[in-house]
C-alpha cells in the first residue's frame, strides 16, 4: 500500500513523509534561523517568538539536525545554522525558489512507489496546478512502456509536476517537451553542460542519457483535464548494469558532485517561464527551442514504429503538436507520433 | 458520496446496485425459470437444483417480481415465466447478447452520479476490457466541455464501456466515432430510422440530436492506457427546455415506445464488431463508415474553434486520426481537432 497524504496541504504547504518526520514547528524554528542566517538567536528569543517552552525549541533544533540541517549552538548567544541539507524537503525546495505556481505547493517523500503514481491520484483529486510530488527514493519508478526507472537512493532528483494546461489531448507532447528544453536549459545554466533533447522525451549530455520524462494525462479528446510529468534526472549517479542506451549522471561529467536543490529549483522556474509563454502565446516558442536543442534535428535516423514497421529518413522538425517530420528517401514526409528513435551514423 | 463496488465481479459477473437488490441466487432462479420459458418448472425442482428450501425460492421469485419480471405461480405445477422488464439489470442485458468482449463484465445502478466517472475509477483499478457500466439514473451527468447530460430516469440510455486498445492518445477520437458509428448502425437495424453522426460525438435524426458520447481517457503521450466511453441515447424521452440544440428521442420520431434492451444489445454488437476490426486492421473501416454516416461530409459550415477564431469551408472528410479536414475558401485544408460545428444553410 502507499500512503497517500489524505488531504493537500493549504496554498503554500509542504508536507514531508519519511524518517526523521519534519513537522509544521520544525519549519517554524528553521524559518526563523534563516532569518538570522550568519547570526545567533538566543533560545529565549525563539521560545518567544514560536509561543512554546525552550525545550521544545531544542527538540525542535534535534530534530531539524537529525533531518541534515548544521545547526551550532554557542552558549549564551545561542543558535546559528551553519549550513542546510542537499535534500528534497519542502522548506528547502522553496527557499529562494522563484516560481509563481510551479513547486508552490509541495509533497516530499523519503521513499514512495512512484511520484507520477501519486500525482495522478492527487491530481484526481483535485490538486492545485504546479503541485511538486518529489522523493528521494522510488521502490515502482516507470518509464516510458512500461519500462522501469531505476535511480539511486538520495542521490538524484525523482519528481512530478501536475498540469492543467488548457490543450487538447493531441497537444500533449508539448508538454514532455516543454520539460525537456527546461531540464537541458536548467541543466546548462547550473552547470555549463550541454544538453541536448532526443524525441520524445530523453535529455542527452554526449550521447549519454541523463534524464528522462515521463508525461501521463487525463484528457477528453478534445480537453486535457490534467497532464502529471514525472522527470528523473541522474544528478549524482548513474542507473548501472546492463541498460537500452548509454547512460551517464551530471557529476560524472562534470567530476564532481552536484546539488540538487538549486538544480531543481533552476528548472522549476524554466519550466514555468515556458509554460506561461505558451499558455499565452501559443507553443512556438517551445517547439523552436525544442528544435534547437534537438539532438536529431537534421540528422538520418532509424525509427521503429510500434506496429514493428521501420522507417529511415532525415529528420526536418516538429509540427505544431510536437510530432516529429521524418523525410523518407523517397521525398515524402511522414508525420511521427510514437516510435524508437536511433541515429544512423555515417559508415567508414 | 458514489457508491463504488469495492471489488469488481469476476468474469462473467454483474452487480446490480439499486431496489430492489438484485442477488446472485436470484440470478440462478431467474436462469432457471428463462430455461423453461414457456413451460412450468416445479417448486420442488427449483428447490432441489438450488439446493434451497421452497420458501427461500419462493422469496427469491418475489424479489424478481419486485425488479419487474412478471412470473406465473400454477397450483401444483409451479412456475413460469411470462415476461422480463426491459430494465438495465445485469441478467437482462446479458440475455442474447452475442459479444465476446463488450459488456460481458457488467455493473448497473437504479441511480448514480455518472457513470463515466465510476468507469473512469474502475478502469484504473484494473477493471478488464469491455466493462460496462450502465445507470437508469444519472445525478451529475457528464458531456463534453463541463456540460450537463440530462436523461429522464428509467426512460433512456446511459452507460460507459472501458476499452483498452493500444493506440496513441491522439487516435483516442477515432474510438468516439467507432461508438457513434455503434450508435448510428444499432438505431437503423433495430428502428429503421437513419441516424447521422455530427461530428466529433452526437448522432442525430433529422436534424435531431438523440444520442451524444463522451470519450475520457488516462494516457501516456505515446500510449492508451484506458479509455472510457460514456454513452447517452434518448431512447423514450428527449431533455425538455431550452436547449443548445434540437433535440429528439427514438420513441418521438418512430410514434412508438422503444425497448432498450435489444437496441443496447445491439450497439453492443455493432461497437464489438468495429472495435475487433480497428484492432486488427487498423481504423480505416471504422474512418470510411463514420465519413459515409457524417451529415457534414461535403457540406459548408462554420467552425467556433477553442480561441474564439471562426473558420469557414467545407468539410471533405477525416484524417486517419478522425480530424475534420475542412477546405476553406482559399482553398487550404485546416485539419481541425476540436470545435463546435454548424451547418451553413444555403440562402433563400
Amino acid at each position: 500500500m502507499k500512503t497517500l497524504p489524505p488531504n493537500l496541504p493549504p496554498q503554500g504547504g509542504g508536507i514531508y513523509f519519511g524518517f526523521p518526520q519534519q513537522e509544521l514547528s520544525t519549519a517554524k524554528v528553521l524559518n526563523l534561523l534563516r532569518e538570522n542566517q550568519g547570526s545567533c538567536i538566543s533560545g529565549e528569543e525563539l521560545s518567544a517568538r514560536m509561543g512554546v517552552s525552550r525545550t521544545a525549541v531544542w527538540k525542535q533544533i534535534h530534530q531539524l539536525e537529525a533531518a541534515g540541517y548544521q545547526v551550532e549552538a554557542i552558549p549564551h548567544r545561542g543558535y546559528r545554522l551553519l549550513s542546510t541539507p542537499d535534500r528534497l524537503l519542502p522548506d528547502e525546495i522553496r527557499a529562494g525558489l522563484q516560481t509563481r505556481v510551479l513547486g508552490q505547493q509541495v509533497i516530499c517523500f523519503e521513499s514512495t512507489g512512484s511520484t507520477n503514481d501519486l500525482a495522478l491520484e492527487l491530481a484526481a483529486q483535485g490538486a492545485q496546478e504546479g503541485t511538486l510530488i518529489a522523493a528521494e527514493n522510488q521502490t515502482r519508478g516507470r518509464g516510458r512502456r512500461e519500462r522501469t526507472w531505476i535511480s539511486k537512493a538520495g542521490a538524484n532528483l525523482l519528481f512530478s509536476l501536475i498540469l492543467r494546461p488548457p490543450w487538447i489531448a493531441e497537444q500533449a507532447p508539448l508538454i514532455t517537451l516543454m520539460l525537456a528544453v527546461a531540464v537541458a536549459e536548467g541543466i546548462r545554466r547550473e552547470t555549463g553542460l550541454l544538453a541536448r533533447i532526443k524525441w520524445p522525451n530523453d535529455v542527452l549530455i554526449k550521447d549519454a542519457k541523463v534524464a528522462g520524462i515521463l508525461t501521463e494525462m487525463r484528457a477528453q479528446t478534445d480537453a486535457i483535464e490534467y497532464v502529471v510529468c514525472g522527470i528523473g534526472i541522474n544528478v549524482n549517479a548513474a542507473p548501472a548494469g546492463a541498460l537500452r542506451q548509454p547512460t551517464s549522471s551530471l557529476s560524472k561529467l562534470l567530476g564532481k558532485p552536484l546539488l540538487r536543490l538549486s538544480l531543481l529549483r533552476r528548472i522549476l522556474y524554466e519550466a514555468e517561464q515556458l509554460y506561461f509563454k505558451a499558455r499565452h502565446n501559443g507553443p512556438r516558442s517551445v517547439l523552436e527551442t525544442g528544435q534547437n536543442l534537438s539532438c536529431l534535428q537534421g540528422t538520418q535516423v532509424l525509427i521503429q514504429l510500434a506496429n514493428q514497421e521501420h522507417l529511415e529518413g532525415m529528420i526536418i522538425g516538429m509540427d505544431d503538436y510536437g510530432a516529429l517530420l521524418l523525410r523518407l528517401e523517397s521525398g515524402v514526409t511522414r508525420r511521427i507520433t510514437s516510435g524508437e528513435v536511433s541515429l544512423v551514423r555515417p559508415e567508414g
